[in-house]
């Protein structure tokens, strides 16, 4: 616990390291923690990513590496050790024999000011905290999902829905993104299946109404997927009737899992309040607890894309600096 | 009159091609209008741009041309007109003889679900818009300024104070903006000038308290700027104090204009809130209107900059799509 950090991000997928490089810009003492070695979150996995303006087409972990490069050349400091919770500390608890006597001075007296990140590794001591842990789209759990990731296999339909024009796809789901989802694909696709395992959906009526009305969707009901199948690439499902017991194939080039998706946020759960296990937080990153802020896929919005992930990182940063200006931070200069 | 685009993006800056790229993938029928032939809007004039993630430091050109080929690779159409209103259509004003009867069908009794877009050249019906129309820095208006523009002096302490590393710059302005500009800089330069023209700040108190901390930071009171000097690159200022009317040299390697932004927004003042000049919506890019968005710099909001505005262009698309699809559209597939 020597040192004090002005700003400790957690996660290095795109949030937290747009971030790194807003926190690099703006010379705040910055330590990235990262879960894994490897930067990107779920961008590695992307095959191609065709949505981040200025790099059309880009192979997803190449984009990872490059923001990640980003950062490093902003000499961002990065440590790899996965965090357990966060813990606000009151100015006492500091041990104080670790500190600077104008540290000491700096953090009298105020409570949570300083915040502790305790880690499976270690402990980090900081004024403000970035939480960018990202999420995960649920997986099915079948045979051949995990083999055929990025090969026809997807979990986001807005990402991948272009690389499959005038194709045949499935989705597997009955929410509200399920049916999104195959409204979407239903625009670029030859034939998209709908794929539930109950007799009626749960998403909106009005999303419903809208995708009953598409003459290429057909929505197989009762039913679950048992193994997706394809040699490099997908190109079947074998099938479950839930009611009848039944079997079958079903052709198809691609297959969107859209059966939810799970924040990474159950370390923060006693902290922060969260709605349905995101984050809430607003544009501005705040979250209800001053001096920590989230961005990216764990924050509670309306669309999780590399964009809407980059910004965030750089407002949480911005929101970050305006609290340590407030807070009359030791400075970094 | 004839066409009846599903989406019109006006502007096409980081925000509009954003939008542009994203309505492309989402298969809408999509017209982007912007002002002058070359796109990028304010990007255009940045030197180096060293904070959008995964390109470090390209040039503002380059970044803003590279938005535009992604676009254009994904087949977006644009056009050049320059747009003095939009109006709210009742369905019985479209010259109905031009429609085919599906789409007559489809736009009856539903008042303003059609847009017109009334250009300088032209006329252009939609269903939904999307405002990008930008913002521009405001100047001084002081010789030198425009010829040293890009070369020392620049309109964005967060973009370009990272290249003013251990040198002395000065900032104009004594707003909020100068302020944070002022004590954002302290962090990155050997000193800071705060010229204001006044013999007091304007900005909020608790942020004139940290700007007074600081012992880089000089303020200049009651002075104007009257001249840039520079021959290729900034070296100094021409001084005016108004009281004495005294005249100084101030020698500086940069000069960072903060007197104000004015959002590009008169042509809509009529249709949808303003705040300060700044289009009232939210992160999702809903107005008051149903069926317009605004996104980029001309929305009110916490952050102007390359990644929040792309950010935009990527919700307000999502939320176009929302309404287009609850508004039953005719369909592009």
């Amino acid at each position: 616990m020597e040192k004090i950090y002005d700003l400790v991000i957690i996660g290095s997928g795109p949030a937290g390291l747009a971030a790194a490089i807003y926190a690099q810009r703006a010379r705040l003492e910055t330590l990235v923690i990262e879960k894994e070695m490897m930067s990107g979150g779920q961008v590695l996995n992307t095959y191609e990513v065709d949505n981040y303006p200025g790099l059309p087409g880009i192979n997803g972990f190449d984009l990872g590496q490059q923001f990640r490069q980003h950062a490093e050349k902003l000499e961002a400091v990065f440590c790899q050790d996965e965090v357990k919770a966060i813990r606000l500390q009151e100015a006492e608890g500091i041990q104080e024999e670790t500190l600077a006597a104008a540290e000491l001075k700096a953090v009298s007296g105020r409570k949570g000011e300083l915040k502790e990140i305790i880690g499976a590794k270690d402990t980090y001591v900081c004024r403000s905290v970035i939480i960018a842990s990202g999420a995960v789209h649920s997986k099915l759990g079948v045979p051949g999902e995990e083999e055929l990731a990025g090969m026809g296999v997807s979990y986001c339909a807005t990402c991948d829905g272009a690389f499959f024009r005038k194709k045949v796809t499935a989705v597997v789901g009955g929410g509200d993104v399920a049916i999104e989802d195959a409204i979407f694909l239903a625009r670029i696709c030859e034939h998209v299946y709908l794929i539930h395992r109950r007799d009626e959906l749960r998403g909106a009526r009005s999303l419903q109404e809208k995708l009953f009305a598409l003459d290429n969707v057909t929505v197989i009901w009762d039913t679950v997927v048992e193994r997706i199948d394809g040699d490099e690439k997908v190109n079947g499902l074998f099938l479950k009737n839930v009611k009848t017991g039944e079997h079958s194939d079903l052709a198809v080039d691609g297959v969107f899992i859209a059966v939810g998706i799970t924040p990474n946020s159950s370390a923060f759960a006693g902290l922060v309040s969260l709605d349905h296990g995101y984050i809430e937080a607003g544009e501005d990153g705040r979250t209800g607890v001053p001096g920590i802020f989230a961005a990216g896929d764990v924050r509670k919005k309306q669309l999780r894309q590399i964009v809407t992930a980059v910004a965030d990182g750089a407002n949480a940063v911005t929101s970050a600096e305006r609290y340590l200006s407030e807070h009359q931070k030791g400075g970094s200069r």
